[in-house]
């Protein structure tokens, strides 16, 4: 029998509540998983799960038995939660009953630089600074659907760890190479390996679809409000414009990525 | 001098404060517009403002005072607001000193129909019952930014007038025509008007980018966790696939409608 959990006050609920603080993920190395998909994603993507909490009130039939078996062989303890407590932990308004405490993968560039050695035309993503995990998340799921071989996340405002990038890549985190570095180490990363950086502006003459995106590429894109650093933008190889035909002067950084890395896709078809 | 307010028992504060509830804004037909950028495309799209609560102390340099004016002369009130009084009504974790209160603009299906009446190839999108009110507005930043001829909500589970649809869509909801209307009037309005339906699902054989999307056209999206319903589907004209290459089988539904809307935009082109 699992170890049963009833009370707010148990010290591994606590210490599982303190991992919605990004200090806490930094210094511990550690983070929530919630969710079916994302546990299932994090054992495909070999992710290692220490804790297990689970709450059997709130599954919704997937094979959530045979998931748990499959993370408690790993060495996870499973701690089964009253509903009040479960609730508490989760950050969903519709939890799944599933919530785990990972730890951190901390891939770097070296690891990355394996993972495309070999690759005549890597396509990669370097998301430089966003601010909302939400937009985070959706473009390592973007990245993941258009088949990318990595994403870099330079000069982090978000970590890769908040529980929104999580659930907002749908668990693809686990299973594409992410990593977060300098942007100037990156620079000379993708420099040294002659991949060319495409960054979208506004000025740029050429429209994205009419612009060669064939050969190794990082998509570079920056913040929400003011879009990517001079330091990135002077070093783009590669310029492009997204048509705007409306008021507003731009898209949401995740779906322009998302046009970027399929035009990719679609140019290489 | 404009009226002053420095009491979170201001009836005027309590009244605004009601309208973050969905139920209160369908009773009263007003809603809450927070931001510079969205105030003044309310102005630019004829949006009756009712009452305007300012906080100079917050303003970040725009024409503020000009947008005010002219928000005035319109015939709204204008409140200025102690700091902490405008904090508590805010949104936003960087609110810009600017909140009316507008008229819910309700636009019609008759109304759409005289807007693209002559269009030869009208360029609609319908979304269907999607839930959070940050997908249905950047869906409608991005109607705007390919310069679809309007959005039709059907079937809504987000009401157009919550603050995060106003805050997601930058205000392109107030210079877009956006119409909230059922899902069989809606087919049966697209049908007349020979506008073909196009829906994404991963059963076509078809892939978006190459099936011609040049002709009258209304992209169709569903539900975050189950997309179009068996209604839509049914009656979609064009199915086309979105290609996923990675272990996730769908993409967020704000940034597939915009791959979508810039397939349309690079054919037409």
């Amino acid at each position: 029998m699992d170890n049963q959990i009833t009370s707010l006050q148990n010290p591994k609920i606590k210490g599982a509540l303190k991992l919605n603080d990004r200090r806490e993920r930094n210094q511990s190395g550690l983070f929530l998983i919630e969710g079916y998909r994302e546990l299932k994603r994090a054992a495909e993507g070999g992710v290692k799960v220490q804790s297990l909490f689970i709450c059997p009130e709130f599954f919704l039939g997937e094979n959530e038995e045979g998931l748990i078996q499959q993370i408690k062989q790993k060495g996870a303890e499973v701690f089964a939660c009253a509903t009040h407590v479960f609730e508490k932990l989760s950050y969903r308004d519709r939890p799944d009953g599933l919530i785990g405490i990972g730890v951190q993968m901390k891939m770097g560039l070296a690891e990355l630089a394996k993972h495309i050695a070999g690759k005549k035309n890597p396509f990669l993503i370097v998301a430089e600074a966003i601010e909302k995990p939400g937009n985070l998340g959706t473009i390592l799921r973007s990245a993941d659907a258009a088949g990318a071989d990595g994403v870099i996340v330079c000069d982090r405002c978000t970590d890769i760890y908040n529980p929104n990038v999580v659930r907002a890549s749908v668990g693809t985190l686990f299973t594409l190479p992410v990593v977060e570095a300098q942007s100037v180490e990156t620079l000379d990363w993708l420099n040294e390996r002659g991949v060319r950086v495409v960054a979208a502006t506004p000025s740029a003459s050429e429209e994205f679809t009419k612009t060669d995106l064939k050969g190794p590429v990082a998509i570079a894109v920056g913040t929400e409000q003011l879009g990517l650093s001079k330091q990135w933008m002077d070093a783009a190889d590669i310029r492009v414009r997204i048509p705007m035909h409306g008021v507003a002067d731009s898209l949401n950084v995740a779906t322009a990525t998302t046009l970027l890395l399929y035009e990719v896709v679609r140019q290489r078809n």
